[in-house]
Parts: C-alpha cells; structure tokens; sequence
C-alpha cells in the first residue's frame, strides 16, 4: 500500500515526534492541515499530558495524526554516579543561580498507561522508538485498527522491526538529530548516513521504508524518494517553524549559522543524541561514557537545560540538531511544506 | 559550466581514484570507455610507476582520465610509537608465519615529482584528497590546462578549496569508503553524513560538487543529483567489478554479506579510514589513537596486508567498503555502468 493511503495524508511528510515540548497543538495540527501527518512527541508525557494534548490537537484539526512513545529500557539508578555526575555539573548550576534539586519521584514514564490513552484516543497512527513493543502491546495496536511505525537505525533493527508486523520503518541515518533510536548492536557501531540507509533497508523488507536524517527541503525529498523511501520524516526543518514550541534560544541558534557542526553526545540524557556541538558537549567529551544511564542523566539535568532556556544561554542547552542544519529556516509550516513539495508531485 | 562538459565525458560517474593497486588500466579504461571518468589512484605510486599505468591506460582508451595524489603532511617518526605498534602487531606477524621487516627507505612520496608526471603527460583531470595545493602547483596545472578536483569533507574545507581555485569539488560524505579526506578540523568533527555534506555544500560554493559517499546504484546516482551534485564519485561499487585490481579477499568479502558494518579505523595507516569492521579493526580499537603518524604506520603494516592478502585472511585484511556496501555486485564495468545510467537519462 501506498504510505499517503496506510497514513490518510496527502504529502509523504512526516513532522519527526520531537519530544520535550516541541510538538505544540499549533505544529502537529499545522503539519496534518498542510497535507502532512503531524506528530505529537510524548515520550516524556504523563497518560494525562498526553491525552491533554491529543484533545487540544483535535481542536485543530479534523485530520490524522501520530503520537510517538518511547519503549522503556532498563536502566540502573547508581548514586555513585550521580553524584560524581552533579560533582561535575556543579559549575553549571553555579553559573545558573539554581541548587541541586530533589531526586525525581521516578525516572521513566509508565510506558502502558501511555499506550492505553493512544488505543482509547484511536490515533490513526503511533510511531515508537529505542525498541521494539511486545506481541500483546502490537496486537492490542492492530486490534484498535491503528498503524505501527517503528524506527531502525540499521537493517538487521529493520528486519526485527518487520518480523513483530509493524506498517511501516522510520530509516532513522546517523544524518538525523536527537536521540538515536539504536536497540541491537551499540550506538558507535549502527551511525549508518541516511544515504547509505534508505536503499539498503528498502532492499531488505517489503514494509514502506520512511527516510529521516538530512532532509530539509525539496531536494532532500527528492532524493529520499529517489533512494527508495516511500516517505520522509524531519526534525529540525519543522523544529525551527514558528509553530514549533522549541525554546527560543534552540531555534535562534540552529538559524544563526555560529555553530559549525554537531556531535553525538551522551551527556545530555545517558543516552547518545545528536545536537549543535556547544559548550556543554565539549566540556563533557571526555567523561560522558561514565555518567548515570539514560533516563536517570536526563532528569538529572532537566533543571541545568530548564534554567539555561530561560536565561537564553545556549551553550548549556541540549540543542538537538540533524546534520543538515545549515538548511533551516525561520517560516510557517505552511511555509515548509510548500517548499517541500513544489516541483516534485 | 557543466561538468560532463567540463570533464569530456558522457555520464557525471567518476570512478574512485582508490590507492593500492586497485585502479587498474584495466578498470580506468574500461570506466572511460563506458562514457565515465576513470582515475588512477595514485598516491602511493613512485613517479616511474605512474608515467607506466598512464601508458598503460592510454593503451586501451583515447578517453579522458583523472589521476588522483595525496597531499603530503607532516608526520613524526616516533621510534618508541613504532616499536610499541610492532609489539602489539606481532602476534599476526606469527600467525601469518612473517618476519618484522626492514624499516622502509622513505615513508612518502615526492609529490611534485608525482605532479610532474602527471603535467608533463597533459592529464586532463587531476584530483587530490588530504589537504591543499600551493599557489605555484595549482598555478602549473591550470597553465598546462588541467581540470583540478579538490576533496572535502566539510563546507569549510569546500570554501578553502574554491578560494584556491579548483574547478570541482569531491564531497566526501561520512558514509564513504577509504581515507577520510579531512583536513581542517579533527576528523571526528568531519564525519557529515553524504545526505546531509551534498546540498549544503551546493549552497555554499558556485563550483561544481561531485557527490561521494553511499552511492552503489542508480538510486544513489539519482539522489545525488537530486541533492545538487553535478556528478558523483563511486569506490566500492568499482572495487567489486571484474576489472578491477582488488584482492580477490577484498572483494569476495563485499559480496559476502558476512560482514554486518563498517568502522572508522586508524589502525591500519595512522589516518582515519572506513572499512568493513574485521578482526583487526576490533584488536585495535583501544590503541588506534597511540599508534604511529600516518603515513608511518600504513609503512609498517604494509606486510602484514599483503601477507593476509596471499593468505585470503580477510580478518586481518584492510577492507575498505562504503556504507552501503550491501549494494555492492559482482559484475562488470560496463554492466554497473549501464545500470548506473538506466532510466535517468
């Protein structure tokens, strides 16, 4: 099947599930109107959260769209690490003005209890990754008529992907920004460029293949077409769109062309994502493999990301960015999507 | 201009100027007489042994070809960094019944007595990778009327290259195979995926960029010109055919699938390369940043190469792959050329 039919959308864009705060009602519900399929990023949103912003993106639009969930992973809370973590983040939290805070209640959201908003809410579409969901998790999906999209990272995860009867593959190219969605082999050995991804897993499984990593405009969609995808997904083109919810300071600086290139970075989270390289990522280069697992890191240093944003200092924040940055620009999602589509349909 | 005009050629495929004995005048000729650009790879060629693989080709094309060199740059020969290298490589100098050798004569070639090969013989296209030209080298060319190709790995290393004067530009996206052609900033910081280096740097120079990186078909080529390349350069979909000089290891090792991924290494020359990751590459990981400059250990693992070579040892082979190698057929060039060019002409 056509993707744009299994979706219900008119263009195969997909606005990549950025989690944090990104995907407002106004970007989701811009991108479905514009033909695309908008996508809420609830990894971090509580069951209540999320159905809050499914019910507020509805009153935007009558048209489909897609809720994005992380697949929980097993992690180890060491407080050895975490302290020699908040030892070395100290200085940060001096140059904030902020105190280190009380432990979080717990680290990781119940996964479930997600899913059961997602059914109950009958999304169209849930896209999921860093795993793989179980058989009662799938049938639970397919029984609510809902298509399933997973992300692979490489073709033996797409292979897997394809076995537990997902609709369709996120290829997500080491090209991409934010969180790797890596689950078989280590992150260091799955940094396959989305040029090299998207032909080979097309190859490999009879599932659409949707390219993401790199794409920023028409030529990228071109060419993810080209090279076999049936469909795109991006991130930082629809990060920086006013309707976007990225604090101001990430899209001013994907924008202001001061950063020369990204890096894949642990220190944000505890796990490896890809952002403007800033002072952060350099400062924590050399012991990022030693901090607490993902997400125990990343709620350790929500407050440090949290007071940077509001003190518009870029250089402490995580700024997730793909590798094509330089091709962002400030415009509405009505904008984009009329760039990324004229001349190709 | 153009750059089939440019170069006096039918098709934008530009056969990887791969080192090592792998450009024979079998597969250059055969690359030019299909109406592509052939290269012979030249960089660790005595200036005798390139004026014959000149004669050679031009036996068997009245076609044009490029010949490629490397930048010279200095290096270090640390005696302490060699001989603890040498301690950590002699458990595959036992295994594959060999001796240390003698240390070389030299360790680099005299590269204006290269490039005066080359410009004495009017090649009409000459290529170079890891670094920049001087004034007075890229002043002779241009007088003898030869088309200058630079290599980048970054949109910084492209307007350094344009500023001096090339005529095109190779964009050596991360997902390429072999040496990385970095020369400004670490090469850590160079490793942009082909999807994302290719239209950026289209934006950034007015001179031709030739796509290089992940391209095995005509997907690939497809793609690239989508992104705005003018042309592509492809190594290991030519490293593979009949034609070519290759080891017989290296390539059934390509076809084979038996390989899941590629690394980065610098454990077999002293520079970063890209390989199918073997057992060598995996032995090395930890010590690959203590080991001699490049092109000092390249000198002293030259035997254990050509001995696992001789061997059909492909564990302790260099076996230089893109990442997209699984796309990679035995074949013919004429037969990958005619597939190249079907359906998009």
């Amino acid at each position: 099947m056509k993707i744009e039919a299994m979706l219900g959308i008119q263009s195969p864009v997909i606005q990549a599930p950025m989690a944090g705060g990104t995907t407002t009602p106004e970007l989701v519900s811009a991108v479905t109107n514009a033909g695309g399929l908008g996508s809420i990023g609830a990894g971090y949103m509580p069951p209540e959260a999320l159905a809050k912003a499914i019910e507020q993106t509805r009153a935007l639009t009558t048209g489909p769209f897609a809720v994005n969930l992380f697949i929980p992973e097993s992690y180890r809370v060491d407080d050895e690490a975490i302290n020699r973590a908040n030892e070395q983040m100290a200085p940060y939290r001096r140059e904030l003005n902020i105190e280190l805070p009380a432990p979080p209640v717990d680290y990781a959201r119940d996964f479930d209890a997600q899913l059961d908003v997602i059914i109950d809410a009958r999304i169209p579409v849930f896209s999921f990754t860093f795993g793989r969901l179980t058989a009662d998790q799938m049938g639970r999906l397919k029984q609510a008529d809902i298509r399933v999209v997973g992300t692979a990272t490489t073709i033996e995860e797409a292979l897997v992907l394809e076995g537990d009867g997902v609709d369709a593959i996120v290829a997500q190219g080491a090209d991409a920004g934010g969180h790797r969605g890596t689950f078989l082999a280590p992150v260091e050995q799955s940094m396959i460029g989305t040029f090299s991804l998207v032909p080979q897993m097309a190859d490999a499984v009879s599932v659409p293949v949707i390219a993401s990593g790199g794409i920023m405009d028409a030529r990228g969609v071109r060419a993810a077409l080209a090279l076999g995808a049936q469909g795109v997904q991006m991130g930082s083109a629809f990060l920086v769109c006013e309707e976007s919810g990225a604090k101001s300071a990430h899209k001013a600086a994907l924008v202001s062309r001061r950063y020369p290139d990204t890096a894949l970075t642990r220190a944000f989270s505890g796990k490896a994502a890809r952002g403007l390289r800033n002072r952060y990522i350099d400062d924590m280069v050399s012991t990022q493999d030693n901090l607490p697992d993902y997400p125990v890191q990343n709620a350790w240093t929500k407050d440090i990301r949290a007071a940077a944003a509001a003190a518009d200092q870029a250089d402490l924040m995580s700024l997730w960015a793909g590798q094509a940055f330089r091709l962002a620009r400030s415009e509405s999602v009505a904008e984009l999507m009329a760039r990324l589509t004229d001349g190709w349909q």
